[in-house]
């Protein structure tokens, strides 16, 4: 008696230690020999699936910290990490979950892992569709690409002709904030870490200017080149000393969307930013956020941002590395600038 | 023919040098032998008044720098400075101001200025009401006050039952927003630089607790101690470390209103704030705002803070320094924390 059980190899990626600086690929290791039954045990509401995208996002680092005051734990050391990923449902003891569905939610860095509806983060089903590429839902269909819908339109408070600034701009997120920007009719300026996300961003991406920060050996006066009358909106992804140079370089009555903060090299010994005095004599706003605050913008977002791609009015460009193996690295890359579009990992294809 | 105009000596406190860190006495010059005539000439549309009472305000630093890009222009070197005033209509050619009338504005740091309408900043006729002491309209009723009650209405959004951190609590802003925020029903903790400021945010004043940041060598510890679940929101008056300590203990969602940076020993070359990750993390509001921006609810404000004082349930503190000559000296202790609740200056009594 009892049915037989398909008992695979389950590869994985551990977090080694705890970093204090930014991650590199000897903080975790690709683990092998690790086996699962691909099976969801009855009576137990899980389902199991066949990751195939993982997606490598900058807030992970924070989970990689021995720091519990954050909104999210940190990984356990010697266990899997995890991070946002697209996966098929393999078996499923969930009424709600058929195997063949696709998913997207925070997963497990591993070939095949056990979800359960009540514990896994951000699930949701995807619709596919012909027009789109599948790793898309990681990127402009996701996370990242909603966390530019609800920044820019609910914390920017946008208007049209505002002069707007977007950092990391060939980034996961600044890509999309730069477009919807100019659907909204602002004048959008980028920056970016190589001349390669430079021509990209002027391009392909459509933003008025883009400039290589590397290159800029004063940040002050490169924003003033480009905003002779000031910024009106600053989209942060990265933080640091460009957040100080763009508080020169606001208008009056600006905004700040602080959304992340790439360039810091430590979280725990950040760099300071000294010009904050003139966010009070320039009646600025500077404004955290999370995407996990909007969720109920997300069918709105999904419907608006598929249509515009669609219709030839967006592009989106990702960055695939292939293989599980790659994904420490590709993790990694992300705090160089090695990357250029969002960062993808490809574990599975179907 | 003509007729016999008074002249008389007019004292000035003028600006000697432009300064680089907070303001000290000898930056300053209190000039004899000056004189003017007692009258607004004829088709100037001015109005000549006698200044009666100085307020001493610590944005005046902005202006005593050499540096055009705030919303305000630096004073002359050689010329005397201004700064908001009580003064009596002396003579006028205006039909709006008559001899005898009480205007409140930006006025010299003089024994008499010749002010017209459509320069004078924030001017306005002055009802006095025998419960007020007149003074106060430089404090509790004018910018100051009207700086905590914008700040702490408009930009903090405060709820009932918040946990309110207020520094520099009992100064000229600081004092009435512990106040306000007492009556919204909040809990209200004040930082001061002295034992007699900490007895009297606690004994006076009604806040809940305060404490002298000057004898805790650890700030954040200090804030966990008064504020073991977190801090909703933060009226800033001296950015620096207390404004990094504060955002380690912000709570989610919480909201810091940005009216001043006392504690900066210089706006050229600031110290940096080093955990704004944490607004990301927290999704915290970061606002600056200038009371400027809201005169039109100047009169609701006066309504309210009028009956509240004469009803009992706000008192205020004020620090008077006799004579015009004693100005520099006053208006440079505010950088050390000299004065105990709002620095005023009187220059005349009638």
């Amino acid at each position: 008696m009892g049915e037989e059980v398909e008992v695979v190899e389950n590869k994985q990626v551990l977090l080694k230690k705890y970093i204090e600086g930014v991650p590199t690929e000897t903080d975790m290791e690709v683990k092998l020999g690790n086996t699962i039954e691909l099976r969801a045990p009855k009576g137990s509401g899980c389902f199991l699936v066949k990751n195939l995208y993982l997606s490598c996002d900058p807030y992970m680092r924070s989970r990689m910290r021995d720091f519990h005051g954050s909104y999210i734990p940190p990984f356990v050391i010697g266990r899997r990490i995890e991070g946002f990923g697209l996966a098929r449902v393999v078996d499923s003891d969930d009424p709600d979950f058929k195997p063949g569905d696709i998913i997207s939610a925070i997963t497990g860095w591993e070939e095949y892992s056990l979800l359960r509806k009540s514990d896994a983060l951000q699930l949701r089903k995807v619709e596919l569709d012909h027009e789109i590429p599948i790793s898309y839902h990681l990127g402009l269909l996701g996370m990242p690409g909603f966390t530019a819908y609800a920044g820019f339109y609910e914390i920017c408070s946008p208007k049209k002709g505002e002069n707007v600034f977007v950092s990391a701009a060939s980034g996961a997120v600044g890509q999309l904030v730069g477009q919807l920007a100019k659907l909204h009719g602002c004048f959008v300026v980028g920056s970016a870490g190589s001349k390669q996300k430079v021509d990209l961003l002027k391009n392909r991406l459509g933003f008025d200017e883009a400039f290589n920060y590397k290159e800029e050996a004063d940040l002050d006066a490169a924003l003033k080149r480009f905003f002779p009358e000031g910024i009106d909106i600053y989209f942060d992804n990265v933080g640091g000393s460009m957040l100080d140079a763009v508080l020169l370089n606001m208008r009056v009555r600006g905004r700040i969307a602080l959304c992340g903060m790439v360039s810091l090299q430590s979280l725990s010994n950040p760099q300071g930013v000294h010009n904050l005095f003139n966010a009070i004599s320039k009646r600025i706003r500077i404004e955290g956020f999370l995407q996990s605050d909007y969720l109920h913008l997300y069918p709105q977002f999904l419907e608006h941002v598929k249509g515009y791609y669609k219709e030839g009015k967006i592009v989106y460009i990702e960055d695939m590395s292939e293989g599980l193996e790659t994904a420490p690295s590709a993790l990694a890359g992300l705090f160089s600038g090695r990357n250029i579009g969002k960062q993808v990992v490809r574990v599975a294809t179907d």
